[in-house]
């Protein structure tokens, strides 16, 4: 059986998804899609609106085969480590393809920017350099070094649209570490709320839906948007979770945890650097909601995503020490598959080089005690007697095909 | 003007402190009683049921002229430290004596135990040096030493009793601090929950009055042992904090920040020693509610208080480093004051070693700074934007007498 790879992190599974997931099947000519998924915090530095599991199995209900836990230290670190982690677990589960959506739709202008980027490393490196001394954001100066590179040129792929942006590191991750995995890219549709995919099929971006969700939007009323499972998943977990997750509900914890560890000691947390510990702290104390507090802290150098990164290691004690430590992948931590799924992993086990991990309790290093406690802080953040789940859910099973 | 001083915490005041403060005003000759207090966490090792403030004018409305916040390093310290905080603070703000209730009440039975322990220092540590390699705990090895010493002999204060001993170690603390302060002591009055003071008026311990509060017993039903000044201020804020505060009450922050901190971090914290650091890791993973958590902690060795104190540093987040840089009170925090107590402060001014602060703005030190954050993290666990309490709450004042 072959298997292609995709990265994900279903916040929630729309239509979008469920285009991605049957395109990367059709495109690579693969049996089964194994999606790597973002845990209970994601790459933009923000828990989850809904728990791994019920994520989860919205994907399996919807055309994905085999979900994988993407670690922590990689689901919440900077584009390149994200993708590095990434990629090198989908090599891991023998995916011969992986797939992403962008805004380019084709493979070549990415390849040409690997090259070119490659071969001018240290040009490149010098400018964004001297751009960041000017006071701009890194991924501003990122920009700005690629465009001084490329212009005048044609051909390359345009890294200023955000899915460009994230597939140009999946490929640069499979090119460094010398991957035989191979990239492949479908055009992502979709940028607009009411974007149609078939007739009476519409797609909306995950923020919208979102939105849509905590502004009260009734779920059945989401239906043109959603696979007719997420709609299902999505009503059990807003019943059993008591409301969906964002920072607003988790600030009280987050509040009391930056109050509790003081200015000083804030510093010793993954990504927060640079004397912003005060500022961090003082908004804080002077903040009663998570949106006042984020407006105290960012700023043209320090976007809200990056800022919610910082958030997302201090809330879950993730230190620079602990960060320094990380390398690679160490495990393969099973979420759920499908019958089609489990007769693919039945066949590979012997060609997985990382430990398949069905139990909490079987990740005993560094890595995954991270994951266990990022998780089961996730959950008593919700609150009611839910912590326990990290211990006790199994990888979620459809033993049917999808109900798509 | 001469005052008097005494140590307390309010948790609630009830009739039994009512009695304790006029009679250390007859028993002094004092014009006036001040009251060295602690702030939001007690000596136990728990959070006050009620905050300062509640407490303080509690007290001011039934005798008391000033209350004086204990800081959180001395409040929440072991016996000696406690004793040695609160009798330095009385002795700042110029009481000419000291007064406690004891189940011994007379003071020359204290005094015969100083000389005592005094001059036999080293054969008494000898005994409990030897009784903790036996595997019991420190309290039990400071009784069973001390009743070597004394066995045989008369006239030693009674140190199994709880109020007597607490009594010996602010007398022993004067002593080491080489201050004039006088000791005094009261009979104890009211080990049970009935014990009349006067015809109709009863004395209850905090704790069964506590007890009673938990178990949804109204109020007004626990007339008898409260004045009416006391129960006038609980109903109020028992309406503003959604109720009072207990560490079930908190234990979801609690559980939160043992479950973030780790095995291994925790150990940094105060009076967190000698690995008990996996086992209240792996308790708080273990249990949904503060009791089932305690219970699986605590043990013949490790008391139940000692691991409430560990709590308590673990959720403000008070390190052994930070206990280890603590010397002298450094301040008078003034929390509340009669007409009386305004015009005694006035006279004394001058006198007074110590700065007199208002405002937690004013605490700009490391002790003052973890006196804010441990009030604080306090106020946030109970939750709706109470934490700002800790910064705008002026001294309380009572302008007109007290109404019992």
């Amino acid at each position: 059986m072959k298997a292609t790879g995709i990265v994900v992190e279903y916040n929630p599974f729309h239509n979008g998804h469920l285009h991605h997931a049957a395109k990367a099947k059709e495109l690579s000519g693969a049996d089964i899609v194994i999606a790597v998924m973002s845990g209970q915090f994601l790459q933009r530095g923000e828990p989850a609106f809904a728990d791994k599991w019920t994520r989860t199995e919205m994907a399996l209900s919807a055309g994905v085969d085999v979900v994988i836990e993407l670690p922590y230290a990689f689901a919440t670190a900077q584009a390149s480590e994200f993708a590095r982690g990434a990629i090198e677990l989908l090599g891991a589960a023998g995916c011969s393809s992986f797939c992403f959506g962008s805004e380019q739709g084709t493979i070549e202008p990415f390849l040409k920017s690997l090259e070119l980027l490659s071969t001018e490393r240290e040009r490149y490196n010098q400018i964004i350099h001297d751009r960041i001394q000017t006071g701009i954001s890194y991924p501003k100066a990122l920009n700005d070094a690629y465009l001084t590179l490329t212009k005048g040129s044609e051909g390359y792929a345009d890294l200023t649209k955000p899915n460009n942006i994230l597939g140009y590191h999946y490929i640069e991750a499979a090119h460094k570490l010398n991957s035989p995995i191979k990239p492949l890219t479908i055009q992502r549709i979709g940028a607009g709320y009411h974007d149609p995919l078939e007739p009476g099929v519409a797609i909306a971006s995950a923020t919208g839906l979102r939105n849509a969700f905590f502004e009260g939007e009734e779920l059945t009323q989401l239906s043109p948007y959603l696979p007719s499972s997420s709609i299902r998943l999505l009503e059990r977990v807003h019943s059993e979770q008591q409301g969906f997750v964002d920072w607003q509900r988790f600030y009280p914890m987050l509040r009391f945890t930056i109050l509790r560890e003081g200015p000083k000691a804030l510093s010793r947390f993954a990504e927060v650097t640079e004397g912003i510990e005060n500022l961090i702290h003082e908004a804080a104390k002077r903040s009663e909601t998570f949106d006042a507090f984020i407006d105290r802290v960012k700023s043209k150098r320090f976007t809200r995503t990056r800022i919610q990164r910082m958030l997302t290691h201090i809330f879950s004690g993730y230190t620079q020490q602990e960060a320094q430590a990380i390398k690679h992948p160490e495990y393969i931590r099973l979420l759920g598959m499908t019958q089609h799924g489990r007769r693919y992993l039945n066949g590979q086990k012997k060609a997985i080089p990382l430990p398949i991990i069905s139990r909490a309790a079987d990740l005993t290093g560094n890595m995954g005690q991270l994951d266990i406690r990022a998780s089961t802080l996730y959950l008593q953040a919700i609150g009611a007697d839910s912590l326990k789940k990290e211990y006790t859910t199994p990888p979620i099973y459809l033993g049917k095909s999808s109900d798509k």
